[in-house]
C-alpha cells in the first residue's frame, strides 16, 4: 500500500444557504482544495462525490456526472463517481478516494462531499432522512431517525445512568467551539438549560440535542506520499481508513446502546495505524444527537462502555481538554450538510494536524474522524497524522 | 495490479415483479451467485451495490445497508457501499470492485446491481429517469431521456443517412436474441414494421425504439487470479474495467451524436487489456434506446464514425453474425433493471465466455460490455477474456 496524503482542503460556509444553488457550493469548496493544494483541475485524476440524496432533495440523480460537468472536468473525461451511504456518504467517497491512491491506481484524486437540503419543504426533510434507517421495518411504523435514537439514549440512561444533563453538555461543548469557527452555521455559545429548556423532538432528546440539516460543500484533495512535497510543505496522512457495517434495522442489533460498526471499523483502524485510543490527540465525532457521541466514545474506545458520560461531564473533551471532540463545533454547531460531513471532518483535522485551526487549535498529531450513516449501520473511521 | 476474475454469477428474472419485493429480488441474484462461485458468505470481504433511485422508487437510501443486512453480512461487519452514476450505477460498482482486488486489498469480493421500479406509479419513473440527466438546463426545459436520445438519433439521420428502419432492425435482433435467453423480460420477435408502427415517444424513436424499465437484480463474485481456481474451474477474466465521463448536458457536448465517455472508457480499455476492436468477439451494449447502439458502435471502434447502420444492415452483430451483440438481448428484450444493467451485462459475458449460454452460446474468447449512465455522461467499459 502506498502512503496517502492530504494535500488540499476546502469547504463552503454551512447553513440555510438560501441564495446558493447546489452547483456553486460544491465549486467553492472544489475550487478552494484545489488552490490549497495549488494544483491545476487537470491533475486530478478521478472523483469521488459523496451525496445522500440529490434524488430526492434536488430531484438529480447522477451528481457525479453533473459535478464533472460543472468543474469542466467532463472535457478531460476524468472518472466521476458518486457514493452513497446515507450521512456517512462523505466519508465514504474519502475511503473510496484513499483506496484509489492507496493502490497505486491514481496518484492525484479529490473526495468531495455536497448537499442541499433547503430547496425542499422542511417536512420533507425528516422524511428522507427517514430514509437512511430500515424504511419497512422502520420508517414505515413511525420511526425517525431522532426517535431511534431516543430508544438509545433512553436505554443508556437505565443501563448506565447517563442523564439528560451529560447529553445537553455535549451540545454546549460543541457550540462553544463553533463560535471559533468562521465557516460554523452556529456560532453563539448555549447553556445546559438553553438545551433542556428547548421542544423535546423524541424524549429524552431536546431540539437542541439535534445536529440542525444543513446546506453545504467540502473537499480533500488526496496524494501519493512521493509527490504530496511537490505541492505543500505540511502533507497530513491517512493512515488508516476503514468501513464496517451493522445491522440496518436497529431492532436487528444485539445491543442498541452499542455501535458494532464503529468497535469494528475503529479496532481495524487502530490497528491499521498501529496505534491505541490513548494515541489520538483530537477527534471529530459524528454528533448528529448527542447520545451518538456519548456512545462514540465508548465504541471508539476511549473509555470502556457505559462510562461514555464521564468524559464529557469531567470536562475530557472540551477544546482545553486532554481529548478535544469536536474542535469544529461538530454536527451540532458547524452544521450537518449530510454527504459533506464525513469530508468537513476531514478538512478540520487535517487543519488541526497543519496547526492552521486558528482560534480553536489544539495541540495535536494524530487525529481520528468517525463518521456514520443513519443510526450507524455504516460507519467509517479515519486515522490522521503529521508523518 | 492483481489479476481479477469472475468466479460466480447470478440473476434474478429481469420484468414487472409485482408480487416480489427489492429485498427478494436482490437476495435471489446474490446467494445465486455466491452458490455459483461455491463459497460461504462470510468469505466476501468487501460488498459494492449499484442502484440508481432507491431514494424516489422505495423511499430508501442507504441500500448498501439494507443488503448488508437483509443478506445477513451485517453481523460480520463486512463493508457495503452503494455506488450510484444513474443506470451506469451497476458498471461503476463493477468497477470499484474490480479495483479492490485489482489491487490487492480484497481477495473476494461481490458487486451487485438492483432496482425495483414498479412500487411507484408509471408517470413517475419518466420524472425519476430524467433526473439522470441534467434537471436545471434539461429536464426543467421539459427535455425527457428519450427526447434527448431523439435529438442524438435526429441529427445521426441528417448527417450520416442513418434511418428509422436502421433501428428497428435493432430493436428486431435483440428482441429475437431475447427469445433464446430464460430470464428475459421479453420472449418474443418482433418484426420492423412493429417497431415503425408502435406509438411515438420522442420523433423520431417509436416505443419499441426503447427498452422498459424493469425490476431486477444481478451479482458477480470477484476473486484474486491466485484463489480463483479453488472456486472453479472456468474462471473468466476481467482484463480491464474502465470509466470516463462527458458533459452531464448534451448541449454541452461537441457533438452530440459521438459519447466522448464511450471513446475515451473504450480507448482505455483495449490499451490496458492489449487488444484492439477486431480482437472482440462478443458484445453487451447498453441499448437503452436503438439509436444508442448504433452510437455505440462507432465510439466503441467497431467502425468509424456514421457508419454504425451498416453493421446492423450487413447482419455484422446478430448472434450468427461475425460480431454478435447483445445475445442477452439487450436492455430492449433482457430488460433494464437500471442500476442491475451493468452487472447483468458482467452475468450474460460471464456465461458466453465459460460456453454456458445455452441456445444464445456464440463462440468467443474475448467480450466486451459497455454500460452507460443516462444519455452517456458515465461510460463503463469491461473487458473479460477466458485467460
Amino acid at each position: 500500500m502506498e502512503k496517502v496524503a492530504i494535500i488540499g482542503v476546502g469547504q463552503s460556509e454551512f447553513g440555510e444557504l438560501w441564495d446558493k444553488g447546489f452547483r456553486e457550493i460544491v465549486l467553492k469548496a472544489g475550487i478552494e482544495a484545489i488552490e490549497d493544494a495549488g494544483l491545476e483541475g487537470k491533475e486530478i485524476e478521478a472523483m469521488y462525490i459523496g451525496n445522500m440524496s440529490g434524488g430526492r432533495y434536488l430531484a438529480q440523480e447522477h451528481i457525479s456526472a453533473l459535478i464533472a460537468d460543472y468543474s469542466g472536468l467532463a472535457e478531460l473525461g476524468t472518472p466521476s463517481t458518486r457514493i452513497e451511504g446515507a450521512d456517512a456518504s462523505g466519508g465514504l467517497a474519502l475511503r473510496q478516494a484513499y483506496l484509489a491512491v492507496a493502490s497505486g491506481i491514481h496518484d492525484i484524486v479529490i473526495a468531495a462531499g455536497a448537499e442541499k437540503v433547503t430547496d425542499v419543504a422542511s417536512e420533507m426533510t425528516t422524511d428522507i432522512m427517514a430514509s437512511s434507517a430500515d424504511r419497512e421495518w422502520e420508517g414505515f411504523v413511525g420511526a425517525t431517525i431522532p426517535a431511534l435514537f431516543a430508544l438509545m439514549a433512553k436505554l443508556h440512561f437505565e443501563r448506565y445512568g447517563t442523564t439528560s444533563e451529560d447529553l445537553a453538555m455535549v451540545s454546549v461543548k460543541n457550540h462553544k467551539n463553533g463560535v471559533l469557527n468562521p465557516k460554523a452555521q452556529f456560532r453563539r455559545e448555549i447553556r445546559v438549560e438553553d438545551v433542556l429548556n428547548s421542544p423535546l423532538v423524541a424524549e429524552p432528546l431536546h431540539l437542541l440535542d439535534c445536529a440542525p440539516l444543513s446546506d453545504g460543500a467540502s473537499a480533500v484533495i488526496l496524494a501519493n506520499e512521493k509527490i504530496a512535497r511537490e505541492y505543500t510543505d505540511n502533507p497530513v496522512f491517512i493512515r488508516a481508513c476503514t468501513q464496517a457495517s451493522d445491522y440496518l434495522a436497529v431492532q436487528n442489533r444485539r445491543d442498541i446502546t452499542t455501535m458494532e460498526s464503529v468497535r469494528k471499523a475503529s479496532s481495524l483502524a487502530y490497528r491499521m495505524a498501529k496505534i491505541s485510543p490513548e494515541d489520538v490527540d483530537v477527534v471529530e465525532i459524528h454528533d448528529s444527537f448527542t447520545i451518538a457521541e456519548i456512545m462514540a466514545y465508548e465504541d471508539l474506545g476511549f473509555v470502556e462502555k457505559g462510562k461514555g458520560a464521564e468524559l464529557i461531564r469531567e470536562g475530557i473533551t472540551e477544546l482545553t481538554g486532554p481529548l478535544p471532540v469536536n474542535p469544529s463545533g461538530g454536527l451540532k454547531a458547524c452544521g450537518h450538510a449530510i454527504g459533506a460531513t464525513g469530508i468537513r471532518q476531514a478538512v478540520e483535522i487535517t487543519l488541526q494536524l497543519r496547526g492552521m485551526a486558528g482560534k480553536r487549535q489544539v495541540d495535536c498529531e494524530t487525529g481520528l474522524s468517525l463518521n456514520i450513516g443513519g443510526t450507524g449501520a455504516t460507519a467509517v473511521v479515519t486515522v490522521y497524522g503529521v508523518r
